[in-house]
C-alpha cells in the first residue's frame, strides 16, 4: 500500500479527473445519505454512552468505496455501467458523511441541548427553574441546528488557500483519508480494500450477532452482559468491569494506546481511590440521605472535578493555540519551525519528499480550478448570521440579539484558530471553545435571567461554527490530495450539514423514546449533558453551591491537568531522544471516567490489547486490517441499537434476566423462588 | 510429519535401542505417576459427567514427551544429562499412563461400583434393599480393584505374537500413538512437537483460566456458565444449552463428526420430542406427584429406554464380533478379506507399503527379543484368578465362588474377542461385555439373594479383564512399532495398573467428598451409575416394575438400534462408492443423551464446528494442531476440578451467582431485593 502511495499521482496519469459537476452524482448522494444515517446512529450512540468519538473519516471513505464499488461492479457485470467510479466521487461521499456525522456530534444532543432538558436539570437542585430549562422537542431542535449549522461553512472558506497551499498544514486525518482513497483506486489498493471490506463485514456480522445475543439476557437494569461483574461485585459497584461492548472494544482498537491507558488511569484514580475516600466522608462532607444521582452528594464531586479538569485542559489548549497563532502570524515565513509542535504522526509530510513536484503541481492546479468567490463567502456569512441571530433569539428568549452578534463576531477568529490547530495536531478543540462560550455567556446573562440556557445555547452557536470550519478545512485537504474540486467539496459539505441537521435530532428522538438518556446508572448516561449544564451553572452562579471541599479538590485536579499538559509539551519540545512525552497521560481522557466509571475504559483497553497482540504477531497485517475490524465491531454493535430501540419502543421486553447476585442474596432469592413454586 | 514417517526405521538407523531394563527409568516412572494422576482426574471427571471418554493414547504420548524432553533439555543445558531420551522410554510412559487411566475407566467408580451405592439405589424404588446395596468405601474398593485388575494382563499375553505378527492387526490408536512417538523423536518431528506442546500449553492455560473465571459465578446450583440458557429458558429446561464446558468442546474436537452429530440427534429425539410427549401423559401413565428423579416417573423412561438401546447395541456388536471371530478362525489364512470390516481409518496400513521390509524385519526382531514365557502367563492367570475368587467372595458375599470361577473361565475368550475387535476397529466393547455379565449373573443369583450387587460385581470382574487385555494388546502394537521391548511394555502396564487401582478410588473419594455424584440434575450426574444398576435390576427382576408403556417404547428403540446397526454394516459392505454408511448415526451415541440431555452434545458440536472451520481454512494445520488444542482444553478444564473440589471441601463458596431468571420471575426478585434493602 505504501509503495503505491509513494508513486502518488504518477499512478493516476492515465485516469481523467471528472468535472466538478460530475463529482457529485445521484448515486453518491444516495450513498452519502445511507451512510450518514449509519454514522449518525453510531455517533449518537457514542454520545449517549461515553461521549468519546473516534475519528470516523477513514471508515467513511472505506464504506463509501465499498458501497459504490459493489454497485458499479454489479452494473458493469450487467453491462449497464455508464460512469466509472472515481476517487473524486469517493471523496465527495466521504466529505458528506463526515459533515453529517460531525453535526451529530456538534448538535449537542448528548451535551449542551441535553443539558437544557428538565430531566438533567432535576439531577441538579441549583438552577432547576423554569427559565433555566427547556424541554427538547423535534421542531425547535431541527430549526436551531439549521440556522446555526451552515454559518461555520462560510466562516473561513476564503482562508483555504492560505491554510492548504501556503501553510501546507498537515491535517493528519484528512491526509490519511485521502491516501486511503487514492490507494483504494489504484489496482493493488482495490485488492487490499476488498479484503478489508470482507473483514469489516465479518466483524460487523459478529458484533451485530453478539449484541443480538446479549439482548436476550438483559430483561431489566442490572441484567445481562452489560452488567457482568467480571472482576467481582465489589469492583462492579465501583464501575470496574468488562461490559462486553464490542463498540468500545472497537473504539479502543482505533484510539491511540495512550488514550486508553489515560482513561484507565483516570478510572483508577477516581473510582478506585478518590470516590471511595469521599464516600467515607458521607454524613460529614455531605448529607448521607441524598439519592445517588444528586449533585449535592458524591455525584457532585464526580461531575465538578471532571468539569474542572476538562475546563482547565481546554483553557490550556485554547491559550496555547491562541499564543501559537500569534507567534505563527509573526513568523509566518519561518513556518518550518512550527512543525515540531505537531504532536501526531504526519503522513502528509510526504509533501516534502523528492520528486513530488509533479503531484503538488497537479494538485495545486485542480485546487485552484473551481473557485468559491470571496464575496460569496462574506455575503453568505453575514446573511446566515443575521438569520441565525433572529431565529436563535426566538427559540431562546434568554439570549438577546447582542449576545449572538458578539458570538458571531468572535467566532471566525476562533474557527480559524481551531482549524489551524487541527491542521497541526488533528485534535479539534471545538467542544473546548464551546465550554469557554458557556462560561462567558452564562455569567453575562446571569442565573435569574436564564443564564444556564443562554450559556448552553451560545455553546451551540460557537461549537457549530468552530467544528464545521475545521471539518471543512480537513476535507479540503483530502480533496486537495485526491484532486477533488473545492467547489464540489463545499457543496457536498453543505449537503452533509443539511442531512446532519435534520437526522441528528431525529435519531436523538428515536433513542429518547426508547430509553432514558442521561440516567447516570442506565445504559445511556450521556455524561456531557450533566457536565455541560454544570459548567453553565458555574458560569451563572459561581462555585458557592458545591458540596464541601469540592472546590478545593477540583482546583487541585485542574491544576494538575495544567501541570501534566505543561510537562507533556516541554518534554515533547526538549526531550526528543526517548520521546518520554508519549507516556504522559492525557488530562482530558483522565477526566472522562471520573463521571462514568471505568467499564468502558476496560473495554477499550481490551481493544488495545487485541491490537497489541495482533501487532506483535504481524505488524503489517494489523496495520492494514485492524481499523476494518474495529469499524466492523463499532458498526455492528451500534446498528443493533436500532432494532433494540424499536423493540423497546414496541414494548417487547427481552425474555431472560442474567442477574448477578452475591451468595447471601442468592440464598434469599432461592428461598423466595422455592417458596413461590 | 507424514514424510518423515514414511521413511520409518531408516530415520533411526543411527539411534541405538536401549535394553529393556534401560527402557523403564526412574524419571519415566515419576513422569508416569504424575501424568497418571492428571489422566485419572480427567477420566474420572468425564465418567462423572457424561461417561464419554475419548481416546487419550496420543495425549499421553505427547505429554510424556513434553515432560521428559523439557527435563532432559534442562539437564543437558546444565551438562548433567547422562542418559538420552529415547522413544522406547516415551512408549513406556505412554503405556503406563494409558494403563492407569484405563483402570480409572474400568474401575467402575462412575458405573458399576457407583451403581451399588445406597444413594443411586434410592433413586430406584425397586431393589433398594440392604442386600442389594453396598456403601462405597476406600478400603474394599482398592482391594477389589487390586485383585481383579491384574488378571486381565495375563489372560491373553501369550497370544500377542498371533495378534501382532500373524494377524497383523491394525490397532488404530496404538499405531497412531506409535507413529506420533516415532515422529516426535525424529528431528523435524521434534520441531512440530515443540509447536504442538506450546499450543497445548496455551489452550491448557486458557481453559484452566476460563474454568477458574467460571467458578466465581457459580455460587449455587443453576448458577454460572454451566447453566447458561443459550437458547432460551424453555430449551434450558429441556437441557438444550451451551454449557461453556471447554472439556466437552475439546472432546468434540477429538471425536469423529458422526459421534457428535449422533449425540445431538439423540438429544433432539429424546429431550426434544419423546420426553415432552411422555410428560404430557403425566398422571395417566405415571403418578404426577413423583419427584423428578424417581424411576417410576419420567426418569424411568429416560433410564430404561437408554439402557434398552445400549444393551441391544452392545448385544449386536457382541454377536457380530463373536461370529466374525468364528469366521476368522476358519478363514485365518485369507485374513485380507477381513480388513473391509474395519470401520475406522487405519494408519497402520502402511505396513503393507513397499520397502517396509527393513522396518518389519527390525520390529519383528525386537518384538521377539524379550520373551514373556508361556508358563509365566498361565501360572500368573491361575494364581491371580484364585486369589481374586477368594477375595471377591469375601467382599461381595452375594457372589459365590462358582460364579467367579465361571466368570474367569469364559473371560479369556471374551478378552481375546475384544482385543481382536479392537485391533480391527479401535472400539473396545469392554463395557458391553460387562453389561452382558450383569444380566447373566444378576439373573443367576436373583433379586432376593442380592442379584443386583452380584451382577454389578461380576461386571467389574469381567470388564477389568476384557478392557485390560485389549489395552495391553494395543500397547504391544505401539511397542512393536517403536521397537520397545514387550517385557518392559508388560512391566510398565503392571505398574500403570497398580497406580490405577490405587489412585482411581482415591480420586473418586475426592470428588465424592466435594460433590454429590450421581445427582441427575447436578454437575456430576454420572449417568452410568443409574444405568448399570438399572441393567442389573432388569436381570434380577425382569421388566415388571417399569412405568406404563415403558417396555413397549424401549423395545421399539432397541429394535431400531439393531436396525441402524444392520443398515450401517450392510451399507459399509455393499455401498462403497459414496460411503453413505458414514452418515448413519451411532446407536450407542444416540442413547447417551436420552439420560443426561443435550447440553454436552451441543458443547461437543461446537468442538466439531471449530474443527470444521479450522480444516476448511488449513487442513494440514488443523490435522497437526487440533488434537493438541483439544487436549489442552480437556486438561485445563479437568485440572481446574482439583482446586475447585478442594475449595468445595474446605467450604469456600464462590462469591457470585450468575442467575438466569425469566422476566416475570425477575420482577418478583427485584421486588424482594428492593424491599429487603
Amino acid at each position: 500500500m505504501e509503495e503505491e502511495n509513494l508513486k502518488g499521482e504518477e499512478a493516476f496519469r492515465n485516469t481523467s479527473v471528472p468535472t466538478s459537476s460530475n463529482q457529485i452524482t445521484l448515486r453518491s448522494v444516495v450513498t452519502s445519505f445511507v451512510l450518514s444515517v449509519v454514522f449518525i446512529f453510531i455517533v449518537c450512540k457514542l454520545n449517549f454512552t461515553t461521549g468519546i468519538i473516534p475519528s470516523l473519516n477513514v471508515a467513511a471513505g472505506l464504506l463509501g468505496f465499498a458501497v459504490i464499488k459493489s454497485y458499479t461492479v454489479l452494473l458493469s457485470k450487467c453491462g449497464l455501467l455508464k460512469q466509472p467510479f472515481t476517487r473524486q466521487e469517493n471523496t465527495v461521499i466521504q466529505t458528506c458523511v463526515v459533515a453529517s456525522s460531525g453535526i451529530a456530534f456538534s448538535s449537542g444532543t448528548g451535551s449542551y441541548l441535553l443539558g437544557m432538558s428538565p430531566y438533567i436539570a432535576s439531577h441538579v437542585d441549583e438552577g432547576n427553574t423554569l427559565i433555566n430549562t427547556k424541554s427538547l422537542s423535534l421542531g425547535w431542535m431541527i430549526g436551531f441546528l439549521f440556522v446555526v449549522g451552515f454559518v461555520g461553512l462560510f466562516s473561513i472558506v476564503p482562508l483555504r488557500k492560505l491554510m492548504i497551499l501556503k501553510y501546507k498544514l498537515t491535517y493528519p486525518s484528512g491526509t490519511a483519508t485521502a491516501l486511503l482513497i487514492n490507494s483504494l483506486h489504484t489496482p493493488k489498493g482495490a485488492k487490499l480494500a476488498k479484503k478489508q471490506v470482507a473483514l469489516l463485514f465479518k466483524s460487523f456480522c459478529g458484533s451485530f450477532g453478539f449484541s443480538f445475543f446479549q439482548w436476550f439476557f438483559a430483561a431489566a437494569d442490572d441484567c445481562g452482559f452489560g452488567s457482568f461483574p467480571t472482576f467481582g461485585l465489589q469492583a462492579y459497584n465501583n464501575r470496574f468491569y468488562f461490559s462486553f461492548s464490542s463498540t468500545y472494544v472497537g473504539v479502543g482498537m482505533i484510539c491511540p494506546y495512550m488514550v486508553n491507558a489515560s482513561l484507565l488511569l483516570g478510572a483508577i484514580i477516581s473510582w478506585g481511590i478518590l470516590w471511595p475516600w469521599i464516600e467515607g466522608k458521607k454524613g460529614i462532607w455531605y448529607d448521607a440521605h441524598l439519592p445517588g444521582s444528586n449533585l449535592k452528594g458524591v455525584q457532585g464531586y464526580r461531575v465538578f472535578i471532571a468539569i474542572a479538569m476538562m475546563l482547565c485542559d481546554g483553557l490550556y489548549h485554547f491559550f496555547k493555540i491562541l499564543s501559537r497563532d500569534c507567534i505563527s502570524g509573526y513568523h509566518q515565513i519561518r513556518r518550518d519551525q512550527l512543525l515540531p509542535l505537531s504532536n501526531s504522526v504526519s503522513p502528509g509530510d510526504f509533501d516534502q519528499d523528492s520528486n513530488m513536484d509533479y503531484d503538488n503541481q497537479l494538485r495545486k492546479e485542480y485546487f485552484l480550478n473551481d473557485q468559491i468567490p470571496f464575496w460569496v463567502a462574506i455575503t453568505g456569512y453575514v446573511v446566515l448570521a443575521t438569520v441565525s441571530t433572529i431565529n436563535v433569539t426566538h427559540i431562546f428568549p434568554q439570549l438577546k440579539w447582542y449576545h449572538i452578534v458578539v458570538a458571531y463576531l468572535i467566532a471566525p477568529v476562533l474557527a480559524f484558530s481551531n482549524a489551524y490547530g487541527c491542521g497541526l495536531t488533528d485534535w479539534s478543540l471545538a467542544s473546548n471553545y464551546g465550554k469557554v462560550a458557556i462560561i462567558i455567556f452564562s455569567s453575562w446573562v446571569g442565573l435569574s435571567n436564564g443564564g444556564i440556557i443562554a450559556g448552553l445555547a451560545s455553546c451551540g452557536v460557537m461549537m457549530s461554527i468552530v467544528s464545521t470550519a475545521s471539518d471543512l478545512m480537513q476535507d479540503f485537504k483530502t480533496g486537495y490530495i485526491t484532486l477533488a474540486s473545492p467547489r464540489s467539496m463545499f457543496l457536498s459539505q453543505v449537503l452533509g450539514t443539511a442531512m446532519g441537521c435534520f437526522l441528528s435530532p431525529l435519531v436523538y428522538w428515536f433513542f429518547h423514546k426508547a430509553y432514558t438518556i442521561g440516567d447516570p446508572k442506565g445504559s445511556y448516561p450521556a455524561p456531557y449533558g450533566e457536565i455541560f449544564r454544570g459548567i453553565s451553572l458555574i458560569g451563572a452562579k459561581g462555585f458557592s453551591f458545591l458540596p464541601k471541599h469540592c472546590l478545593q479538590i477540583a482546583i487541585i485536579f485542574s491544576f494538575s491537568a495544567v501541570v501534566i499538559n505543561i510537562i507533556h509539551d516541554q518534554l515533547m519540545y526538549y526531550e526528543t531522544k526517548y520521546k518520554v512525552y508519549r507516556f504522559i497521560p492525557n488530562p482530558m481522557c483522565l477526566a472522562i471516567p471520573f463521571y462514568i466509571g471505568g467499564y468502558f475504559a476496560i473495554d477499550m483497553c481490551v481493544g488495545s490489547l487485541i491490537l497489541y497482540v495482533w501487532e506483535k504477531k504481524n505488524k503489517e497485517k494489523a496495520k492494514d486490517y485492524a481499523p476494518a475490524v474495529a469499524f466492523g465491531l463499532i458498526c455492528g454493535d451500534s446498528l443493533w441499537s436500532v432494532p433494540a430501540a424499536v423493540l423497546a419502543l414496541v414494548g417487547v421486553n427481552s425474555p431472560i434476566c442474567m442477574k448477578f447476585l452475591s451468595t447471601a442474596v442468592n440464598e434469599k432469592v432461592d428461598n423466595l423462588l422455592s417458596g413461590g413454586r
